[in-house]
């Protein structure tokens, strides 16, 4: 685990949250993007090195729309940038983690992706991101 | 806002958690610390240039405690740096963000910190910390 890739924030309206995020952190919205295996669109802000990504979902079925059903606008996902993907879910793995996908997959801003169960993290979703090469 | 400082996570007991963190992170817990203001003893990840903060309670009236029984473990606040606290306080009120502490309060890690309010935030604790000079 290298540093904090982006903490993904989910919201209910992108039209809202961006301009709310741009006063908040005194930065422009640098890229919005859909992501579709999650039907989400995304919004990003830089912070340091790392990034703020804002969720929205764009369909019912989208788990940022449940997530918000369950728990209101907030805290969605904390993401880790690796340098092995695969390496590290071995890692974590034999450390008793379950891994919510088994192979990486496609996510937001050019990246491999793999969620650990937030069961066995403190309730926390923890994303690991690995830039494609 | 300059970069993520930490993310504070509420955990229930850091004898539990600091261990899982260190697996997760693949990280020793560098340090810990009671925040008396807030009621609470701390563990400090590194994580690149920020840091991840386990926030137990260490007793009833705690606000961690509060957290806890109402939303379970997680997440808790988002802490970025700032250069000027007072200057940045300003900025933000102007905006329209609500400030929880009106005046800057120590916090753990020898810094000066201020919250925002979280319904101004889309339901996100804000934490403000600039170093104690």
């Amino acid at each position: 685990m290298k540093k904090i890739d982006h903490i993904g924030i989910a919201v209910k309206k992108l039209s809202v949250s961006i301009p709310l995020f741009e006063k908040l952190l005194n930065t422009p919205c640098y890229k919005t993007e859909p992501v579709d295996s999650e039907q989400t669109n995304t919004a990003f802000f830089k912070s340091g090195d790392s990034k703020i990504e804002l969720l929205e979902a764009y369909s019912p079925e989208s788990v940022i729309n449940k997530f918000i059903e369950k728990k209101g606008e907030g805290m969605h996902h904390i993401a880790f940038e690796v340098d092995d993907i695969r390496k590290e879910m071995k890692r974590l793995e034999k450390e008793g983690f379950r891994l919510i996908n088994i192979e990486p997959k496609p996510g937001a801003d050019n990246k491999l992706v793999c969620f650990l169960h937030p069961k066995d993290t403190n309730g926390i979703l923890i994303e690991l991101v690995m830039e494609r090469k």
